[in-house]
């Protein structure tokens, strides 16, 4: 088998079991109450996966473009690739409600193939997902037919190469199908890093951070992923759009931003040149309560606003700072107390810092700005052991997720962004509209993307899983969610559209936005068979 | 009159006189040699302005619009608005060639009636040039029919308003006419500032910066124009486009950056919310020597990678250091030569480095990380007056040109970006097709915006202006960089695309961009209506 081909998703990140703590088990119970028989994994067996509908003049087409070797067509591919890694993702593998399961997965060698396979499913009405590492929680990479008489799922694994590096102007030119991790390898040969570590990281891919406007964790130290993107050639059903040819430039719209986010519906983006920054070789993580989300936040904002932003700032509200305390168990929940209750802090909310730097000066320059603006707002410090604690296991969320889905928990997060002077009214706002409609839940909050003019916001909930139509239980929660949201800031931060948000996308670019985008889907992917449902539903049927 | 409607232009940047002094005289009759009788600026009477061929229905629907008052026909405000900058427009306004002169002015007072104005010129067969400052040196504001039996120049000076400010998120909605003096007088009494500060800044408007990706002086501190965009409203013949709700979002493609650069080929901007800083209290400016070209880029491009650029950060080569020091007599030039003797220096490069701060400390911090950074680059110190002296005259190049035009100078700038490893090949490559095509003429380059992954060169020439067809001297000129530019960077840094850029612009993104955009304009420009002849002159038949 070729490298890096076997990433196929089963019901979760993992498939090892990773037993909850009593202590957690004990806290859930009491905070949410879990049901009676939690459900665990449903056996392989029970999912329905239907006959693959492909035709055979188009399964010929695309064999003649990749290798009869290179479209599959077996029950585990075809599994492996149906849906992302949202919540009702999860379920679904787990085997409640239906999946859609595509009825080939193609895996073209090259960026041309890429192209030639699009023309081949435009002329054999054969829809098109687009899939890295399948870690979209929007349902960006569900393999819905829009109307055609077959879905492959387009696995961009074999596009795996670094095609090019250019230390002096520090870019690189990495292959769509690179993952975040082997990305970080090959870079780091060269003494260079993309800086880009959103939670996502173990199984994402470099296409995929592209089309989704990806944010990592060190975002305020390194950018957004779009801030790093330099050029990007997209394949698409009428040819090749090839941009990048400088690292500003006043010729016209930037089309590189329509590529960007364009989640599949406009192309398939399978080269990305990027920015470098030198590999970090000194880092120092450390946390601080603040006392209270509104003084908390205006301590973020001091640092975004005076540009002495840690590269890493995570800000956890009361009731995450609580439950990381609890279930973490990396602090013993008693001293805390007891730390908390002598320096008088009511509302504690968790930040952590974390600082990458060249040299033990350049962090301590850094770092030593960051503080002075944190002065003035009462910052308790903590110290190191937190921020290593977060920093070990920054990228373990799914896998908890794992754990919790197994024992009857509904898991899931969900993201905004919005001004300042929007943050607060917003946070309220989306976590009445969950708790109203999940019951007895627990809404926790954090920001981890800040900017001078207004912030991200992550909400992670907890609560037990309806027994009667799980699947239809957070449906309707994260639609009460997104109606907050609405009216209040973007209806997604950095998980991007999908089917889930794009419903909100009219309301959030107005039906003149909506037309725009129509029309350059119509220009580039005049069949629609790009990413069906994704997006831009209605423009579906070309 | 209304406030800043009289902002007219009439072949120069002011109608003062500004003579040179002799030295500078002196000077350019040896290094160019001038022609013997120089032509001042040509009598008003010269000019040829014909009749208004707007049709009496499409007046009356223009006068219906925004009152008659505010639809002007006389010939000085049609010849006011007639062209931009350049230096072929300026001969144009001397009595070389023909000007393109607009059938009427129209006045809109607010942007739904630059919305109805629109819908009005769609109806009634008539092009718009949407005008702000009128200071395009790449033919952005021609009046070009593009087939339409009238062309209206739509003056967005009465959009001249503050809409609201949010201190907390640090954001101003400006209407799109607001002139960069006005925004930067406006957003002081809040304490606040733009930062944007490009040489046209005392006479371009907040709409013409968005509208062309401009970027200012400051830009390695305060970022590019697009950088400062939060929101942005744009007028259509079709409705209105209103994009901008979070810092951030991956809500699909940032249709923003595709208004970002039309150049008023896709509507007009009629609002921008803009990102402010707090007005700096603590300035500093100052010159350093540095030795030859690949040393003194190397200088920059390490501030640059290490994040440490100066907010104002201006790398002259040779050629422009020697001129600068010829012309502007700041500092005595026999001293200069004894002081780069004494110190080895064969081809001084200037460097200017400029830091705006809030505070004392602040300045002091990040003027020692920049220092640290240049301190391995054997750079010269000289000190303060040097620095200041390029403050002073900053905004003084239009002026100087005007000058030099009087003197019988062709005159003219140009510029592009490119990436690190590229910079010196293009900068050969520009100045040698400048000097093959123009024979005895000083090229001069800097280097005034850098980023991590590349930089601007920007180009000025000085040469003696021909006597028959001085346009098709400098035109001839242009192709010539233009076409070495193509290969190697971008067709345009930051003076957009225009008409002079168009014919190159295919090379940069490609039949496939072109497609892209013009779809777009089909969709927010049915009847092509939109400034006629700039950015996409191929798709101005609707």
């Amino acid at each position: 088998m070729e490298p890096g081909i076997d990433h196929t998703l089963r019901g979760g990140w993992t498939l090892g079991e990773h037993a909850l703590p009593p202590h957690a088990l004990r806290w859930l119970r009491g905070r949410i109450g879990l049901a009676e028989h939690p459900t665990p994994v449903a056996p392989d067996s029970v999912l329905t996966v239907p006959e693959p509908e492909l035709s055979t003049v188009g399964r010929a087409a695309l064999e003649s473009v990749v290798g009869a070797e290179h479209v599959l067509l077996d029950r585990n591919s075809r599994l492996g690739r149906s849906g992302g890694m949202s919540y009702v993702d999860l379920l679904r593998h787990r085997g409640c409600g239906e999946l859609a399961v595509p009825d080939a997965v193609v895996l073209p060698g090259d960026p041309d193939e890429v192209v030639a396979v699009l023309k081949a499913c435009g002329e054999h009405d054969i829809g098109v997902i687009p899939f890295g590492g399948g870690t979209s929680v929007v349902g960006g990479v569900t393999a819905l037919r829009g109307g055609k008489h077959a879905v492959i799922v387009l696995d961009l694994a074999r596009l795996n190469r670094l095609v090019s590096i250019d230390p002096l102007s520090r870019l690189v030119v990495l292959q769509a199908g690179v993952r975040a991790t082997d990305a970080e390898r090959m870079l780091a040969a060269h003494g260079f890093t993309l800086g880009h570590f959103p939670q996502s990281f173990e199984r994402a891919t470099i296409g995929g951070f592209a089309a989704t406007r990806s944010a990592g964790q060190a975002s305020a130290g390194y950018g957004r992923f779009e801030d790093m993107v330099d050029g990007v050639r997209l394949a698409t059903p009428v040819g090749e759009l090839n941009l990048g040819v400088a690292p500003a430039t006043a010729a016209g719209p930037d089309l590189k931003q329509l590529v960007i986010g364009s989640e599949g519906a406009f192309g398939v983006i399978t080269e990305v040149t990027l920015r470098m920054r030198p590999v970090a070789t000194h880092t120092r993580y450390e946390g601080y309560f603040l006392d209270g989300w509104d003084a908390a936040t205006a301590a973020v904002r001091d640092l975004a606003q005076h540009r002495v932003l840690a590269d890493v700032t995570r800000l956890s509200d009361t009731e995450e700072t609580e439950v990381q305390l609890s279930l973490t168990g990396g602090v013993k929940a008693g001293a805390v107390k007891a730390y908390l209750r002598a320096r008088r802090i009511a509302d504690p909310c968790l930040l952590i810092l974390g600082w990458e730097a060249g040299s033990a000066g350049e962090l301590a320059v850094r770092r030593a700005g960051t503080l002075r603006a944190l002065r003035q707002h009462k910052a308790v410090r903590l110290g190191k052991p937190i921020g290593e604690t977060w920093r070990h296991g920054r990228f373990a969320g799914p896998r908890q997720r794992d754990s919790l889905l197994n024992v009857g928990v509904c898991v899931e997060t969900l993201e905004t962004a919005t001004h300042w002077s929007q943050l607060s009214t917003l946070r309220t706002a989306v976590r009445g509209a969950l708790q109203r409609s999940l019951g007895r839940a627990v809404v926790m909050c954090h920001v981890s993307h800040a900017y001078e003019t207004g912030a991200s916001l992550y909400f992670t909930v907890l609560a037990a899983r309806a027994d009667e139509d799980p699947i239809g239980q957070w449906q309707r929660a994260k639609r009460a969610a997104s109606e907050a949201i609405a009216p209040l800031g973007t209806i997604t931060h950095h998980h991007a559209v999908g089917t889930d948000h794009a419903p909100y996308l009219a309301g959030e670019v107005g039906s003149l936005g909506i037309d725009v985008m129509t029309s350059v889907k119509r220009a580039l992917d005049p069949t629609g068979v790009l990413n069906p449902g994704k997006l831009l539903p209605a423009a579906d049927r070309g």
